[in-house]
C-alpha cells in the first residue's frame, strides 16, 4: 500500500468509525440512541487505535494534517511530502463522512433536529465564543501533538506499537478536554466532513456552520505548532 | 486441539459470552437489566479477544464463516478446508446459544416481550428496509474483514497477538456501525443462534423472523468479498 | 515473597478492590452511588489484572481455591500444596473484606437496606432457585477455568503476561454471565467475605444468607472440574 | 528532557487531563455534563497511563510526592533528589490546574454551584469525618504504592512498560476505593490545584476548604509509608 493510499484509507476509517459513533448515539431510532458519553470517547479512541495500527507500516499513520505539519515543523518529516499527505487525509475524511451517511441513511431521514444531523459530520462549541473556543482547541491539540512527538520515530511517524498509546491518549483527551468544543483537533475530521455535509442531499439539513469552520483548523494548527516548539526546545 | 474442535469451541464461547451480554442487559430481573450500550459492546469485544486468544494457535481463530471465506478469496486459506471450518463454526454458534439459554433460563421465563427473547439469539434491524440493512451489514463487515486481512498471516489466520487488536476493532465497529442493524457480521453469530431459537422450548417465544435471516448472511459475505478484493488490489 | 504470602496478599487485594467497587456503587452517599453496571465489571476485571500481575512471579497467582483445585485436577499443580494455597486464599478474602468495611465504614452506617450491606460482602441470586443458580455458577466458572488452563504454564500457574488476558476474560464473564447469580466463581470471594459479614459489628445488618452459601462453593468447583476434564481430553 | 522538567510536564499533564475530566462531567453546559462515573475513572486512568508513558524514560515517572517519598523510604530512590522532585511535581500540579481553568473558563462562569467549581481543583469527602477520611486515603494510597513498589525497578522508578499496569491500577482504585474521599492519593493532585483555586479569579468561587486540605496530604503519606514498610519486610 503506498503512503498516500494508506493515509486516505486510514483517515476514511477514522472518520467513518468516529463519526459513526456520534451518529449511533445522536440520530433517531438507532440501537445506541442516548448512550452515555463513554460510548463516544471509546469509539474515537478505538478508531484511532485501529487506523494507526493498520496504516503505521505504510505511511507512519499521521491521519491528520496537524500531525503532518507538526512533524514537519519538528524536523521529523519532509516538507515536500506534506501537500500529498494533507490532500490524501482530506479526501479520506470526505470518503469516511460519505460512508457514515450511507450506513445511517434511514436514521438521518427519521431525525428531525438539523443540529444533530450536522453533529454527525463536524464539531460545534458548547458555548460559542471565538477566543475561548480557539484556546480550548489549541490546548487539546497541544497535548495530542506533544504525545505524538514523543512517540514518533524520526522521519517516519507512528509505528504499530504506538497505536494503543495514541488511542488511549485520544481517550484521555476526549474525556478531559472534549467538554467545551468536542476535541476536533484535525481538519480532516472537521473540515472535510463539513464539506460532505454541504454536498450530500440530506433531507431537512441546516447550513454547515461555515462561520465556525476555521476554528477547528487554525486552533489545532496553532496548538500543534506550540507542541513542536516545546518539543524541540526540551528534547 | 484439532482446528475443527478449536473453531467449534471458540465460536461456542463467542456466542455464549456475546449473546450472554445481550441477555444480561435485556432480560427481566437480571443484575445487568437496563445497563448502558457500553456494556454490550465491551461484552462482544472481550469475547472476541478471549476466543481468538484461546484458539489462535490451533485454528487461526476464524470463528466466523465470513472470515473463512474472505481469507480463501484473498488466497490466504485453502478452499478445501472451508466447508469443515464453516460447519464447525455453525455448530459452535448453536452450542453457544444453547448455553446462554441454559444460564439465563429463569430470566427467559420471567420476560414477557417475545422480541426481547429473540434478540438474545439473533439481530434485528432498528428500521426494517432490505436495501439499507444489507448496505449497513456490508459496510460493517467490510471494515472487519479489511482489518482481519491486514492482521492475518498468510495461510493461517489470526495469532494470539492479534486477539487484542481484533477485539478492539470489534469494539469500535459495535460503537460506530452497530446502530442500524446490530453488527451481525457473521452467520455463526446470527443464523446459528436463530436456528436454536426455533428449536428450543422457550416459553412465550415468537417466530424466528426468517424473513430477515438472509440479510446477516448475504450482507456480511458481500462486504467480506469486497474487503478481499480491495486488499488484493492494494497490497 | 513466599507463595503463601503472595496468595494471601493477592486475594486480599482482589476482594478489597472487587467488593470495594460494589460498595462504591451500592452504599449510601458514596461518590459512585448508582453508577452503571460497567463500573462494577471493570472494577472486578482491573482487580484481577492487578492482583495477578503483582503475585504471578511468586505463587502463579491462583487467588481462588477453584483455580488451585482445577489446576491440580488437570495435573498442572501438586496436590500437596493445595491445602496451604486454599487456606491463604480464604484468609486473604477475609482480610480484603475487612478492609472494605474499614474504608466504607461511614457509608455502611448511613445505608438502611440490609440486603445492600450483605451484597458488599457476597453474592446473591437475582432469582433464587437451587438448580438454576448452581448451573449458572457452573457455566461461569467452566469458562473461567478453561481460559486459565489454556493460559497457565505447567506446574506453576499464571505469569505476569497472563494478567491482562485473565482480567479481560473476567470482564467478559461478568458482562455476559453475571446476570443471574453475580459470577461468584470462588469461595475466597464469596464464602470468606460472608464469614466476615457474620463476624463484623455492622449496624443494622441482616443474616449472612447461609442457606445460599454452599452454591457459590459447589457450583464453581463442579464447573472447574468439568473444565479440567475437557482440557485434559482435548489437549 | 531533564528529570525535573519531566516531573513538571508529567504532573501538569496529569492534573490537566484528570481535573479536566471532572470539569467535563460537573461544570454547566459542557458536552460531558452528567456523564456516568465510568468517564471520570477512565479519565484519571488514561491520564496516568499517558503521563507515565511519556516521562518514564526521563524521570522514572513519579508524578506524585507520595511516590517519591515512598520510593526513598523503601531505599529505591536517593533522598537528596526528593526535594527537587516534590517541588517540580507541586509546580506541575499548579500549572495543570491553571490549564483546566483556561480550557473550561466559560463553563466556570456559567456554573452556579461553588462546591462544583472547587471539585474541579481538589477532592472533598462524601461524608466529612477526620478519622474515617484519613483511614480511607491511607488504604487507597497503600494499595497504589504497594503496586508501584512491585513494578518499580531499583534506583529509578517506573518504566514505559509499567505505564499501562499503573494506569489500570488507578482505574481499579478509583472504582473501588474512590467512593468515600475521591482517591486524592497525592498532594500534587490535591494541594497544588487547591492553591490555584485560591489564587485564580474564578467568579463566584467559595473558600478553598483549607480545613480539609491536610488530609489528602497526610493520609497518603502515611499509607505510602505503610506500603514501603510492608514491601521491605516481605520482599
Amino acid at each position: 500500500m503506498s503512503p498516500l493510499i494508506a493515509e486516505f484509507v486510514g483517515t476514511a476509517l477514522l472518520v467513518l468509525l468516529g463519526n459513526g459513533a456520534v451518529a449511533n448515539v445522536l440520530l433517531a431510532r438507532t440501537k445506541g440512541k442516548g448512550a452515555d458519553l463513554i460510548v463516544i470517547v471509546w469509539g474515537w479512541a478505538m478508531v484511532v487505535f485501529v487506523a494507526v495500527y493498520v496504516t503505521a507500516s505504510f505511511s507512519g499513520a499521521h491521519l491528520n494534517p496537524v500531525v503532518t505539519v507538526s512533524l514537519a515543523l519538528a524536523g521529523k518529516f519532509a516538507w515536500s511530502k506534506v501537500p500529498g499527505y494533507v490532500a490524501a487525509q482530506m479526501l479520506g475524511g470526505m470518503a469516511g463522512a460519505f460512508l457514515v451517511w450511507l450506513a445511517y441513511r434511514q436514521h438521518f431521514s427519521k431525525t428531525d433536529d438539523p443540529d444533530v444531523k450536522l453533529a454527525c459530520f463536524c464539531t460545534a462549541p458548547a458555548i460559542r465564543s471565538v477566543p475561548h473556543n480557539v484556546v480550548t482547541e489549541m490546548i487539546c491539540t497541544f497535548v495530542l501533538i506533544l504525545g505524538v512527538l514523543y512517540l514518533a520515530s524520526p522521519q517516519v511517524g507512528l509505528g504499530a506499537l504506538d497505536a494503543l498509546p495514541v488511542g488511549l491518549l485520544v481517550l484521555g483527551i476526549g474525556i478531559s478536554l472534549g467538554g467545551p468544543t468536542g476535541y476536533a483537533m484535525s481538519p480532516a475530521r472537521d473540515l472535510a466532513p463539513r464539506l460532505m455535509h454541504a454536498l450530500l442531499p440530506i433531507p431537512g439539513k441546516r447550513g454547515s456552520d461555515w462561520r465556525y469552520a476555521w476554528i477547528p483548523v487554525c486552533g489545532p494548527l496553532a496548538g500543534g505548532a506550540m507542541a513542536s516548539w516545546v518539543y524541540m526546545h526540551m528534547h
